[in-house]
């Protein structure tokens, strides 16, 4: 439901003169006085849609709860700078569950030189909700932002895709600093993070950008995680199937004029490979190129909230 | 749990270069670059918690949700500017109760000239939850702190106390502008707001100051909810204790110079009364005068998360 809501609520909202960017991004853009700028990103994780609690050291699912917004931060190369936190505990255990979930947040705080600026905790007797609220700065390029893509623009992911549900989904590294550094030495189009499946958030950054995008399905980086469960569990799909549609792989989508995404794929800056699965198109819609050199429409798979 | 956890909290944190006022106020305050300053705070509301869905209209959980987080930038003084809202929604009937909770907020939020920045919107099998962070501004004279009240200084507070579970917890005024007002007229040491308990939430004040309050409990502004809710149930307790116990008032507790608070009592500036219920001493703890001239231990009464 969440497109149709948010599209509802862009139509709703009335204008503000200190919202710069407004619903629909990664995150949200305020103007202050005294001209600074301030990125804004929630995320709300919940036990038993998120992650299973009887299942899962609850340090995992604090460090994922941050790392969701991180990741939210990197979609816009913005700088993290501070994150408030709203705990729903259970509460047989409550006090010590906190403390967990905190002990997971704070080494991935430090490392980002995240300030955990205040929380809201409370018990209830149903299962974990937990909200992280991110506050950051953009970049000195200024955001980057889903709707910037342009016909002719490559598109460029980090890492590989499919099968985070073995356990990357908790350990994924939030690509913050991967992307502050490609928006400050390449021209960056437009970029979000995937969290819902690498096809159904490419549809959608196309959609944001009033253009279409066409995947170059061979190229698809495909992660090992991907290639095993398709393995477990022959019936949910090839690796390909999974890295297309499966979510949580917290890598970038990059839209990159063609001379900056040749040279950033030769040049390989990061950690992390970066690969070019295809191009964007005037023609709204996802496509694969036909076999007779035309294009095949292609649908978009992934987790619809 | 959540003094303890806090505290536990304030010892664990790192300090931040840019974090001027971490946890432990009803709002935290971050620096940015170009020297601007934010204020923010987050609440968690809960169902069957803070309200019971299946007996109230949607609209008026919105409402309130937005509104205690306007009453914590009110605790502060400072200028509401940008919501963003995460739902976690039971799944029948989602889309519906998203669109009723934002009807609830929108008004209040136009009426703050607040934006609604952005959210995340979820499904699950359990009962509502909804987090609200607010950003704001602090007002030309800082943010008011809970932390500044000095022996001597007096107790003001706003309107009436107890009872708000006839309706009041959902439809009342967060004083921001009060505030505001009060902060920009007279000098103002300490300020917070009451969702607590008026006795407990003075207490906590009292602490974070490094002092102690006298409560004169014949001055204590009872609510006519208190009186009806007394009459209603004998057994929990005499309108005064309704008053001092309940919480969800969300008026203003301020500690204010003894010259000041007096030409505030006189003028009375706002639409809502301002009550001088005691004052402030060097000894730490609640106190009521007792008989003899002296002071009388008084035990903090409230909810505590």
């Amino acid at each position: 439901m969440e497109t149709e809501f948010i599209d509802w609520l862009r139509q709703r909202l009335p204008a503000h003169p200190q919202l710069i960017l407004g619903p629909g991004d990664d995150a949200a853009l305020v103007a202050l006085r005294g001209r600074s700028e301030c990125l804004v990103t929630v995320d709300l994780l919940m036990d038993q849609v998120d992650f299973r609690l009887s299942e899962v050291d609850p340090r995992r699912v604090g460090r994922k709860a941050l790392a969701v917004n991180l990741s939210d931060m990197a979609a816009m190369a913005g700088q993290p700078l501070a994150a408030v936190i709203a705990l729903a505990l259970p509460r047989l255990g409550a006090g010590e569950l906190a403390v967990q979930l905190y002990e997971g947040m704070l080494p991935l705080a430090e490392e980002h030189h995240l300030a955990i600026a205040g929380g809201d905790t409370n018990c209830w007797d149903v299962p974990l909700a937990i909200s992280v609220t991110l506050l950051g700065e953009p970049g000195p390029r200024g955001p980057l932002r889903r709707g910037g893509a342009q016909p002719g623009d490559w598109i460029v992911v980090t890492g590989a895709f499919g099968g985070s549900i073995l356990g990357r989904h908790f350990d994924f590294t939030p690509r913050v600093r991967e992307a502050q550094l490609l928006h400050e030495r390449y021209e960056l189009h437009a970029g979000m993070d995937v969290s819902d499946g690498l096809s159904l958030d490419l549809s959608r950054l196309a959609r944001e950008s009033g253009c279409g995008a066409v995947l170059r399905l061979a190229d698809v980086p495909v992660s090992p995680d991907a290639v095993r469960l398709a393995t477990q569990q022959a019936a949910a799909g090839t690796p390909l199937d999974h890295a297309l549609g499966d979510g949580e792989d917290f890598e970038l989508i990059l839209a990159v004029p063609p001379n900056d995404a040749a040279r950033m794929i030769r040049e390989q800056p990061l950690n992390v490979q970066l690969t070019a699965i295809g191009h964007f198109v005037p023609q709204p819609g996802l496509w694969r190129p036909s076999d007779d050199g035309g294009l095949a429409p292609l649908n978009p798979r992934g987790y619809v909230h």
